[in-house]
This record gives C-alpha cells, structure tokens and sequence, in this order.
C-alpha cells in the first residue's frame, strides 16, 4: 500500500508554534511515528505552505500509484476551491485530517471546501489523526 | 478501561436501511467487531432513538466510570443543545463519530451542535469509524 | 389496505385547546371519522408526545406491513433530523398534514424537514386534510 | 358549487413534458377525470402562462360566483406579489396545488408567496392533488 | 404639462376590496378628482395587470412627450426588475406612490426594486399620494 | 391646524454643505416657504441634533396640541429604536420626509425603522417633499 | 396558590457539574429553599431530560389546577417548537428561568422559541431567578 | 444598600402611553412604590432620553458608591454599543429589565447589546420586574 | 439549422436608450447583421416585454423545430422562474446571452434563475455575444 | 496647522476602567502627549457621551478653521448613521482611531459606519494611534 | 493581434480528468485547435496550478504587448481577491471563460470575484468557450 | 530594531498602475524613503504575489531575528485564512498596512482575516501608513 502524507500551510512549524495547543512533535516526530507504526505502508511525506504546490502535489497521484491520501490542507480547508477540485480530480481517496478540532474554533473554521470530496474527515484527535487515517485505509 | 458507545436515533436500523448507503453490517455486527478487537477494552453498547434517554446515558458516565464515549448522535448531532450541554456535563472525553460524510450531504448536516464540546469528530469512514475511536482512546 | 395514522406533540389536545383554531373535533372524533369515512381500510391510530417514541413508531412500519402512514409531525417538523431520517428509512410512503397553514404562521414554520421525504404535504386545510391523505393512499 | 380550476404557467405542457416527472395526464385528462368524478360541480378551466392574465382571471372570481379557485401557480409560486395580492383581493377561498413536491426541489421552490393567503397547500401529490383539492371545497 | 397616472396590478379594484383599508374611492374617482385639482394638467391615466403590458405603456413615454409619470407599481414593486428597467430607459422622471405604508406591512414590502430609478417615493397617504406626486411635478 | 416640523442631525447644515446635492436653501429658507404656503397653520420648527432631544421634542406633541409632525429623523432613522418608540408613543400622525431618495443610497439608508410607526413616507422629492407633507395633513 | 417548578435536561446535574458555573446547590436545595421562603404556595416540583415528558408535564396543568408554571427548559429553550406549542396550549402562565446568563454565551442561546408565548423571561440570576419567578405569580 | 434605578428614553411617559400595554403606574408610582417595599435601600431615581446622558449617569456609580443598577434602557437596548461599554465599564452589577416581553415582540426586540454585559435580564413581567432586579440584589 | 434569437423586456429599446452603454445598433440591425453572417442559418427573431409571452414563444420550440435558442431574458434573468421552467421544459438547447457584464452591476444581477438550465452564459461581450451564441450551435 | 481630536462615548473614562487592556493613561496625559510632541499644532479636545454633541462639535469644524480632525468615536462607530453624515458634510479630512484591535473584538466591532467616510482608521495601536494620526496630517 | 490564454489550477488534468464531464480534450488539442483557427493570432498558452504564478503571468500583459486575456481561473474564480486585483491592474480586457456551466454547478461556485473586472464571461460551452472568446476579441 | 516590510500580491506595480488611485510612488521610493527616514532601523523588504511564498517569508521571523512586521497582505487580506495563521504563528508583532481606505471599497474588502491576530492595522493613508506602522514599533 503506497500513501501520500500531505501537510499544508504553516504545519512545517509544527512542534515549535504554540506547543501547549499542538504539543512538541515535530512533522518529523510524526513521519518518524508512522513509519514505525507501519512498516509496511509505502509512505511519501509531503508539506508545502503554497496551494499551487498542494495541487501539484496531489496531481502526482496517479504516476505514483497512490492508494490514499492523508491531507491535512490547513488553512486552505476553509477557502480553497482549488484544492477541493484537485482532491476530486484525482482516483485515490483522500482523508482530510485536523489536528485541533475545528469545530469548536472561529465559525470560519466549520467549513471545509474539501471534506465534501474526500472520504471523510478526523479533526480534533491530534497527531493521533494520522495513524488513525491510514489505519482506516488498511481497514477500508 | 471502560468506553460507553452509544448510537442515537435511526441507528437500530443499521445494516437493514439503505444498505447501498450503509453497509449490512447491523449495530450487533459492529458490537461484535469491537468486542474481538479490543479484547482489554470493558464495553457498554446502547441505542436509544430518544433526546431525553440518550441524555440519561451520558450522565451515567460517571457512576459507570466511564473512560470515553464513542457516540454517533444520529440526526440530534445537528439539532440539539440539550445533548451538547449533557456532552459538556460530563467528565469522560467524548469521541463524535459519523458513519457518512455528513460534509458532503445536506447543508443542514454541516453544522453539529455537539462537536464543539466533544474531543473530536471522526466522518465518513463507516463502521471503522467506531475502530478508530475506540484506538484513540487507547492512544491518548 | 393497512395505514398508520401518526400525530405529534400536543396533538392529544385537539378538540380541547384553541378551539377557534382548530375547532371542537378531538383525535378521537377524527379517529371515528376516518373509520366511517373508510371501512375497508385497517388503521392504527398513534399519537406521542416524544421525538423517540415517533420515531420507534414508523420504525414498525415494516413489521405491521404498512401500506402508508398520514404523519402530522406538529411542532417537530420544524427541528427534527431525526425524524426526517426515520420516514427515509422506512418503505411505505408517508404524507405530512398539517392541521393549520404552516405557511400562514410563524416565519420558523415555513420550513419543514420531514416533507423533503414525504410523498408530499396538505397543509390548512383542518382535520379534512387526514381524509385527503387517507384518499390519496387509496388512489395512488 | 361553482369551483374554477386555475393553472399557471408552463402546465399546458403537462404530459407532454418530462413525462417521468409529471406523468402522461394532460390538463384535458385532467378536466374530464374531474367532470367524471364531481359531475354536480360546475368547473370552469383556465390556465395561462401570463402573470397579469392570471390575476384576471382570479379578478372573474365575484362575478362568475364561484365558491372556490383550485391554483396552481406553477414558478409563479415563488416570485409573485401581485398574485398574492390578487389572491387576498377576491372572496372565495383559494387552494394551491402542486403536482411535484415543490419542498423535496431546489431550496427556492420552497417558499410561497401564495399559499400564506390560500386556505391551505396540497404539494406532490400528483394530478389527485386536484381531485383533493375539489373534495375540500366539498367538505368544507 | 403632460402626466401619466399608472396603476398597476390589482389597483382595477380599487374602492372595492378591503373598503376598510383602502377607503371607497375607485379609480375613477381618483381620476376625476385629480382632473378636477388640476385642470391644466394634461392627464392620461392607465391600469394594468400585467408586468408587460405596464412596460409598454411606460416605453409609450417618449412618443406621447410625457413631462412625468405618477407610478403606483402594486406588487411588482417588490419583484420587478424588469419594470426598473423599464423606468430608468425613459427619460420623463417617476414618482412612485403607495396608497398603503408598505414600511409598515410585510417583510418583503419594504424593498422595492423601482424606487431606486425614481426621482423618489410616497407611501401610506391614501390617495392623497396621488395628489401630491402631481403636485411635485408642478413644483419641480 | 397646529404642526411641528421637527428636522434631526446635520439638517442645521441644509444649504450650505454638498449644495449640488441638497440645494442652496436653508432650513430657515424651508421655514418661510412653509409659512408662506401655508399662512393659516400654525407652525413650530424644530431642530436638532441629539436623539434623546429629538425624543423630548415629540414628546411635547400633547402639551401643544398639535395636529401632525412633519419628520425627517436623518440619520437616526436607519438606527433608532427609541424615536420610533417615542412617535407610537404620541398621538397626532407622523409624515416621514427625506429630502434626498433613501432608497437610492447605500443599502443600511434602505430601512426605516421610524417609517412603520408613520402615517407615510414621502422620500427623494427635495424641500418640496416638507410641502408635500403640510398638503396631507390639510387634505387628510 | 399551586405552582409547579418544571425543570429540563441536565439540571438534574444541578450542584455537580461545573460548580463554578452554577453553584454547589442542588435541585433538591432549591425545592427546599423554595418551600421554605413561600410556605403557602403549593408546589409541585419536577425534572425530565426528555422534551416529550416535559411536554407531558405541561399538558397536566389544567388537571392540577395549576396558577402558574416556573420552566427552565435547559438546551430545549433554543430548538424546541413542540415545548412552544405546549406553553402555548395550556392556560397558566408560565415563567422561564435561567440560571445563566444566556444572552452572554453562545449566539444559539440568544434566541428562545419559549419566551414568546411565556409571561416573561428571568435569566442570569442564579437559583434566585427561581425565587423571583415565584414572586411574581404572587404580585401579578 | 445603595441602588440607582435608571429608566430609559420614553419611559417618563410611563402610565400615559398606551395603558392598556403599560398599564397605569407612572414611574413616580413605581419609586413611591420601590421605596415603600424596600425602606432599607438607599434609591436613587432617575430617567433620562438621552443615550449620552444615561452614559454620563452611569459614570456616577463609583462617586455614589453604588451596589448595583436596575437599568431599563428602553429602545437603547437593541442598538447602542456605547450603553454596553458603558455598563461594562463601572463596577456595580447591573441588571437589565423591560417592562413588556422583548422576547414576543418584532425581531429587532429580541437583541440586546445591553445584557450581555448585566449580571442578568428580567422581562416581560411588568413594573413588577424592577422589585424583583431590586430583591435580586439583596439575595445575591 | 433553425435558430430562435428571443429577446426579453425593454430590448425593444435597444440602440435608442443608454447609447453610451448599449450602443447604436437597434435589435434590427442586430437581425441584419446576423442573418449577414450565418446565411445557412434559418432564424427566427422575437422581441417581448411580457414574461407569460415569452413563456409561449419558448413553448413553440417544438412545432417550429428549433435546433437552439439564443435568449437574452432581460430583467426577467433575475426574478422568473416561470421562464426557467419553460427553459426546462423544452428540447432545444438554449444559450442565455446579456449585452452588460451583469456580473459587474448590483447584487441583484448576479444571479441568473435561468442560466442553471441553460447549455451556459454570456455576459458583458454587447452585440457581440449574439453572434458567439449562434456559432456555438454551429460548432457544438 | 489646527487640529481638533474628538473622543467620543466612555473615553472620559480612559486609564481608569480596565486599565490591564487600555493602559494608565488617562485622556489628560494623551492631550499632554501630543502638545508636547507637536509644539507647532494648534490642538483643540473635546470628548463626550452623546452623540448629539459630538455631531455639534464636529460642525464646528468651519468656524473654527480645522485642518483636521483625530475622531475616536468610541461605540458609535458601529452604530451610527448620523455621525458618518456629519464626518460627509465637513471639510477637512478625518483620521479615525481606535485604541483597541476592534477587528479582533465582537463581531459587531468590526463595522465601522464611519470609516468609509473618513481617510482612514488606525485601529489597536493604543494611545499611539492618536499620535501617528496627528503625524499623517503633517505629512500628507 | 496578441493573446494570451490563461489556464489556471487543473485545467492542466483537461481532457484526463472526469471526461464525460469535460470530454476528451486536452489544453494542447485545445492549443493546436486555437492556432489552428486563427492563424493570425500570435497566442502565448500559458497553465498554472498557483495563485501566485497566474497573478505574474497577467502581469505580464505589457511587456508582452497583450491585446486581450482569455481566462480560466479555475477555482480561483471563486475565491480570489488577488486575482481580481490583477485583472484591474492590466490594460488589455480579460474576457472569463469556463468550461462548464458554473450556474448549474454548487451554490460558492455561481459567484465570481474576477468577472466584474473583466469584459465578460463565457460559461458552460465547453472548449468552444475558448474559440469564442479569440473571436470576440477580433470583433470587439 | 529589525523591522520586515512585507508586500502582498500586485503591489510590485505600485506606482504604475492606477497612479490617480496609488499615486507615483514605486515599492522601491517607499523603501527609500522609510530607509531615509529610520536610518537606525535594519529593514528587510521582500514582496510576492504568492500566498505560499508570503508565509515561508513570515516563517522566517525567527531566523532573522526580527521585532516586528509591517505587512500589506493585499488581495490576501480578504480571503488567506493560511496567512492568518502564519501571523499567528510567529513571535514578533505585525502591522497591517493598507494604502488605500479598505472600508470605503466594495463589501467583501471590509473583512480581513489577518487584522484579528495582528497588534492593528493602518488603513487609507496612502505609503504614510507604511511610516506610521514603522514609527509604532519604535514607540511601542
């Protein structure tokens, strides 16, 4: 099983920004904490902070040969048409992961454009989000 | 550790609705899916399609000394303060978990009510769905 | 031909509050009604005050082989998902009355949940409106 | 009693277009099934695609005598003041019909500015929706 | 000076329906007596039912070298904009009269899509309105 | 005929600023017109730019026995709860006066909330429109 | 005099669950509290979590021959029609208590769909808001 | 205990304007009343129709050394975010009452910026409503 | 190919009003230059203020034959969903056409009620559009 | 060069409420501040609780030969009509500040009536603000 | 004459992705049918999945020596500001072309903020949308 | 003092495009002309059109040790819930900075997602606001 791993904006600075809300893992500590987990998951990782990149990123699905995808698009949740139309633009399904809970944030954080295209969406459980996505692609 | 899941209204009928939507896996089904994977885990299974009695249950949280709550509030996640202040009532995390991808349906299916009190939102991902929170609360 | 006739909250009053409204006619009365005006069909007759307990009774529609169901949701048709989920999940099909013009009322009662589902809505036209419904069973 | 069927625009249509939607009855099937079924009503049948003709012919209401209008306003429904008014104008009552249920379509369908000065709403129920519309105005 | 007094839907009943609110003059009394204040006024004086046709009649502007138009719109007021169109193609200004205070009445009366084109509006002055839009045309 | 003409804030500017807009008359200008046109009422003229002044004002209607108020509460007629409360709450009539087209300016200048508590409304017709009120209080 | 105190979902939790919130008192004290302050009113004091209960509740005042009814209806206040309905349909007057302040919290507990049909509305003042409603059965 | 009532714009023509609404009672009624029920409470009575001058009385309560305010802030409640800062600028609590039940009224009613800064809001129950703010402060 | 180019409400006008904006060419030369450019094109042009007119002209797509049809709505676009239905009803593709770039213009012109139903839209391109409008049926 | 800087509603409060958000620095120390810091401006301040007043005071502006003015309306930046009138009808330009980030406030904060009137707004700079508005008059 | 064709986020999958929804069309059949067309068209085609990179690409527009922009934002059309601003910022005219009918599509996509600042829009003619526009601007 | 003047999408044009609107300057005079004016303060200046490229160059606030940023987001203002968050993720204060007055432009301009997590923002002032900004953070 082949998954794409792919973090959007500002998630580069996880660990470091805001640890009492985030805690101290690094994307690092979590690449690191999946692999180990499964070791059997041909995993890619992936962060860009720029919505074009994400899109190029996600287009890059077929050529790989991606069986899921593990998005947390970040900021671009809540206001990208864009990335919403690469998400269904590509054959693998997509996870839309959440490390804080979204839902009980700003108002403008309720809406996601992209979890109506994906599979489904995990906001709320932290890095533990992750292993639960790709779980749920095992299991699905 | 001891988990309570508790399915609201409509959710008897799992596995017997809509099984193109749904799956033919009835409630009993997941029950015995949870039992065998999570042998360690003492758990507590009950459906209610009533506001008032699945508001009974969760303030039982505290005499059965519960650890968590997988709860899949049905059509009350959009609908209903009264649940969310039982939700915030409680000591116990709770863990909101949606079979579809209440995202991607009806507008009105957007918004939870109870998400916001609860540590988390899992959507779409079927009966696995249930799976995965349980693991979280192994996780966390 | 086996129906189900279903009234909501506060329907248990009829006859006895606001009788300029809704004039002297009890449940009863309309019960008595309905069996004279139409011998050959075998009803039921419920009436709950209990989002829960109506939802448990269409619920039975599979059970007591139901042709159709008259639902008058009262006030529930306004807030209630719940509801709404349970006439999708049952076979036979229902339609909404309304006792009074919902549309002549409150801005909160123009809209209604349930009858995105039904087969369709009578509404203003007094108990005559359980009578059409029953006649629209026998046609259809 | 003298009962004047009203539709509105784009019924003339009826059985001709999307026949999986409204059926095959055309609105001369529909005259002579209700001439057949209430032979002691005097019925007049009008329809028009025109906003101002209709409002003309709901003006005929006091001098035709008529007890009764059975109105199908068609797209009229959902963007007419001026029916409305015409509506509130005349004596006799008013009954909207609609033969597809205008609450399960798009979310502009779902507002009448006619039926708040009707004495009810009949949606969905198809071409009987008229023949219960007509029973009213006999019962009542 | 030439004027056009143009009444639109439902204004033909004028002095007879709802006598309590809108009083018992017709609109040929309002006629008469506007041609009895201002004998110097050429008048011409149209009612129409239909959004089209009052279209025309305004297009009618030019080629009868019209200096004003008195305008009560009735229910297209609120849901025309083809009318609004019509107004701001013609070059003689438009007063807009409301027999009722339609800021008084229903939600969607306080919007008029026509008044914003108009050189400005009276509303809730009877027929006195009439009166005095002549009167703002003779004085402007 | 005893009138109050009672002119709210930055009305004391009238004629002297944006006179492309609002003309070279000044309120005293407008008040020897009004004397002038009409030498048997028997006018006060007020104005002011404090809303709780402007409620004092009105409420010396029944001291003065006065006949009618001829109104224009500028600015304070898009947000002032409290000078509608004070006009329902005095006897004589109310005529609302704006001299510029309210409903041709930015969408807040669009509701009044003083309008539905008048008798009427006469908007966009310039000093004349003052006239124009004085004339309905005659002719009412 | 014979009240009933009637209390909602989740306040059988009253004196447990966030007692920096609500206070250490429990329901049982404020029974005592108010049979103690008002030794002559005759007092029926009940809870329910469910809104068809509660619905039941109301529906018992005409048999008891109650003066009055003092509701908290919890998280029902803001999406309850059906409890509307049913303080609609009784004859005693009933006030709704809130032991917070509800126009300070979330935007959803801004609104209550009881309070219009209710006598008044007493909110923020603790368990004394209780006491208060009490006296005002008493004065009015 | 010293307490200041503050009375809001068009309340000085309380027991004058529409009785039958307000009843009766002026508000000197209402102080003889307050001082007679409560002698122990040093009062302080005042009304004002100015927003800047409710502001300004406000301001006083540290110089009077003031234990709370009963503040009914009339039309002011729904619109004026200075009143709120002003409230939330003094120290002594300060409970909001209204006479009639805001929450029954038109829409604009049912918003307070006022309360959402008070300790709490007592409506609808008439000048009884101002005993009770007043008895709240001796219970709290 | 047989194409209808309809026009909607104050088209009539064109060339004449607004030159600025709309330019010389009159809905003549519009026909002349189209019937110029597509000599294989059998065309039919129509012009109409009325909605219920250009209702019936839709409506004879099929005893005329229509390949396409080029419509220009007017200000009906807005506000008709009569005419959308008529859209719907009939076989022939149709291609809504707008002189203006309406998207440019008030709120109120941003949505089209009949461009949903329509093979597309063009917008803002002046006569221009017409021509693009037949060459897409000629290309398609 | 003259310049007025106008506080508005509660500012006379300043350094004394909520001194941890707003700082010890009362409205004196600012007037110190800046006339120390501008020796070559001619400064006038005023501050005070009514709107009326501060409209006068604005007014002034001709009279008193203003070259600007430094505007912190305080709450009635959100709320009022009548003040962004009197900004429109002066001369020279407004510079309007706010100590506190209103946009990082309640909603209703960050809508000002008044800003779209003035040059421009500075807004959670704190004192500061009134001192770099004082700079962009010497420096535009 | 010089064009430049700008494609942006997706449209580089055209003709891969979803081809019963956009055919079989790639951007370069699209290209080489362009060319084709109009040979003496110097076009640039240009793609980008970034918001960024489109913005330098119009940016461009007078280095190039540009006559006219033919644009398809992709899902930027929805929701980008940026974009807006770089239109307004270019001389040569942009006329929007979409592929699909964006009217017909979800409710976000049905507003564009870049159309008011271009010339036109095309929308829902498929690639003939492209070849549409060239023409335009040798019209034009 | 290490100050970043950060420049958003399409200010690169600055001083060419719309030179009524943006004036001469060019981004190279104002930083001329701030380097000129804050010879002691180290200024990094970096603009781009890239969302992404914007927060990789926030992200490096700590790298390059910096106290503050003054920031002009652009068209990014409106719409990046992304940059919003990059703000929020570093340590030095920012300062919004608009040239032009914002909140006299079209709506959707008046919203800014960044404003709430930046010390405050600075608009309509033309390039004084990017000197205003700098001098805050030397005042601060």
């Amino acid at each position: 099983m082949k998954l794409l791993v792919l973090n959007g904006p500002n998630l580069n600075l996880l660990g470091t920004r805001e640890p009492d809300v985030y805690g101290n893992e690094t994307l690092d500590d979590v690449e690191a904490a999946l692999r180990s987990s499964f070791p059997d998951v041909e995993f890619s990782f992936r962060q860009d902070n720029g919505e074009g990149a994400l899109i190029d990123l996600l287009h890059t699905a077929h050529e790989r040969g991606l069986d899921g995808v593990v998005f947390n698009p970040g900021g671009y949740t809540h206001t990208s048409v864009a990335l919403r139309d690469a998400v269904s633009a590509i054959d693998p399904p997509v996870v839309e992961v959440h490390l804080s809970n979204v839902h009980a944030r700003e108002a403008f954080r309720h809406k996601s454009y992209i979890a109506p295209v994906c599979a489904g969406q995990i906001a709320g459980l932290g890095t533990t989000g992750y292993h639960l996505a790709v779980r749920y692609f095992l299991d699905a």
